[in-house]
């Protein structure tokens, strides 16, 4: 499927970046948008031209969430060859409204490019934005192969990774890792309001990192929170238990205990760098020599053995009064490093393990 | 006030970083834990020596917070010529245990280093971990001011800020910018425990972001968040009423958006880098010339004044249809930057903002 010519229908960050991104792919693209400065700024960027085509491939509709399937609809009539697509972060709901409108549906096929930025507009905006980022391809029953073969096609020229996926598991997973997050980071935030400023001026890099989304485009937001409410409702019920839950047992150090504990087990689900789930290393463990000089040699040699070192902790056996140092590495590489050690004329415990080891 | 002897006990992250702060400034560094390997560890780094010292000018108590006031009663009375500290997160319970327990109080002077890491242990510890951050010193109205002095030089001694603070604010402060953030953080990683893989594949940084502290000792936050569970009860009612009230309005813009915007507002109002508040920035503002090259040059022009643009934005004028490229600067540069895109030939808006503009 030959993608040469496409129209952007605003120009914010995403469309400006994808048409930065499409330019340098050296196809032909039409900017459009409501406010005329902000196709001028795009183009100046490089994102394409200002001009109204005739005929295009494919019509990107990236406007905010609240207008697309109008747009998207207007845009299936306004240009009868192409493909259509859009980028909103809720898919379900359009996916209905484009059905209800009827307009011609196998032409429509929603999408979901998986980046952004707390900022908006098109001065943020860059071309290498989506360069291994997800970028979702709502398939439906009544689309085109064709066209859902242009849209898979888009995302891989941006640089993006596909993920087909119906609209409604889409909307549930995005509920789950991103729209329930914005909505605590922007309560967290919110609690902020009214701290006196000597007591802000204590904050560290944690509530930093909590509160960073808090600052994305509320007007954005509140379009996608308000039409994907029935996931987020649901989602937003159990934390609302949850919180209440270890909010009336403060005084438990069971109750406290076992809720970080389940975070830590929730942040430690998440996949790691290269998708890897950041418990999967194996563990190379090492017996504490008495002696403050074969800990440096220790170091050393671990680092002489070039392999990279995810992780280090001291593990104690309490029994025998010994401690071990534990190396955590890339699966692949614990036999090079266990080989390279041995060299060194250090001591494996058992070895060293075989097995992976899940902690937590 | 004199600081040349110290005895650490415990080598935690804490201890430890204290100890290779204070050896690379040339002190005597004694070290003690219940774990003899971690304290062998943190030997090995260069953190102190492991030995018990007959006298030293200060005991700094790096246990966790739970057995913190147990530590520093006995330290305080085991040597007797000495200050005692520690460094627990929460400063009123552990002030109140001591004086209970009929210790020279004179002698105490709770403090609070306001660094750490989601890790914990020796093996994470850093010389540098203090460096410009805060430090608290919690003096109270039975301390000698010579301890007060010495604990304050301390944290000097280490590089960072120190803020003297009475225990009962310190630990307001503190729910409020750190325990309560924690356990916002561990609820909402929490929730992410059961969402499918093919779900979490679609993370991104928001919800990392927002996820990474609750990674932390889950053991060591039990303790802490015990400890000051009064105050952070509080705050979680407010939280959990705000909560509830969004839930029950998703289907309202008017009510989402209100709750958005307050999260701006409240992640806005923390200080930014060196202590300036993020809006505090002098804007200049220049018409979008109606030609590509022209904004290109716009932005050369910018770059070549050498002036660090802190954020860009499109204005827009609806009446007149024309829009604007606000230019964010820090406020001494902005009469400098004026300058230089008045000589380069660039009309400004209004000559420029002279007033600091409030955003949101």
């Amino acid at each position: 499927v030959a993608l040469r010519s496409v129209l952007i229908i605003g120009t914010g960050l995403i469309g400006t970046s994808i048409g930065m991104a499409l330019t340098g792919q050296g196809r032909k693209v039409y900017l459009r948008d409501r406010m005329s400065s902000n196709a001028l700024v795009a183009s100046s960027l490089g994102a394409g031209m200002v001009e109204t085509p005739t005929d295009v491939d494919l019509v990107i509709v990236a406007v905010p969430p609240a207008v697309t399937a109008h747009v998207v609809v207007r845009a299936l009539s306004r240009y009868p060859q192409a493909t259509v697509t859009d980028v909103a972060s809720v898919k379900a709901p359009i996916l209905e409204q484009v059905r209800l409108s009827g307009a011609d549906l196998g032409r429509y096929v929603g999408s979901h490019p998986m980046a952004g930025s707390h900022r908006s507009g098109p001065l943020t905006a860059n071309g290498d934005l989506f360069i291994d980022r997800t970028w979702v391809v709502a398939a439906h029953e009544d689309a085109d192969d064709s066209c859902v073969a242009l849209v898979e096609g888009l995302a891989r020229l941006c640089g993006a990774r596909v993920e087909v996926m119906d609209a409604r598991e889409h909307d549930q997973a995005v509920a789950e890792v991103s729209h329930v997050p914005q909505i605590m980071s922007s309560l967290m935030a919110g609690n902020l309001v009214g701290v006196r400023a000597s007591h802000l001026r204590l904050a560290g890099q944690g509530v930093r990192d909590v509160t960073r989304i808090a600052a994305s485009d509320e007007d954005m937001w509140t379009q996608i929170i308000t039409s994907n409410r029935d996931v987020i409702g649901t989602q937003l019920e159990k934390l609302a238990a949850a919180l209440n839950d270890v909010r009336s047992h403060l005084d438990s150090p069971q109750v406290v205990f076992d809720f970080m504990k389940h975070g830590v087990e929730g942040v430690r689900g998440l996949p790691g760098k290269h998708g890897r789930t950041q418990m999967d290393y194996m563990h190379l463990i090492v017996e504490i020599p008495d002696s403050p000089g074969a800990l440096a040699r220790l170091f050393s040699d671990v680092d002489a053995a070039g392999v990279n070192v995810e992780d280090l902790e001291i593990e104690h056996d309490r029994t025998r009064e010994v401690g071990y140092i534990s190396i955590a590495v890339q699966p692949e590489k614990a036999e090079e490093l266990a080989q390279a050690m041995t060299a060194a004329g250090w001591a494996l415990k058992d070895e060293y393990c075989t097995d992976i080891v899940r902690k937590g």
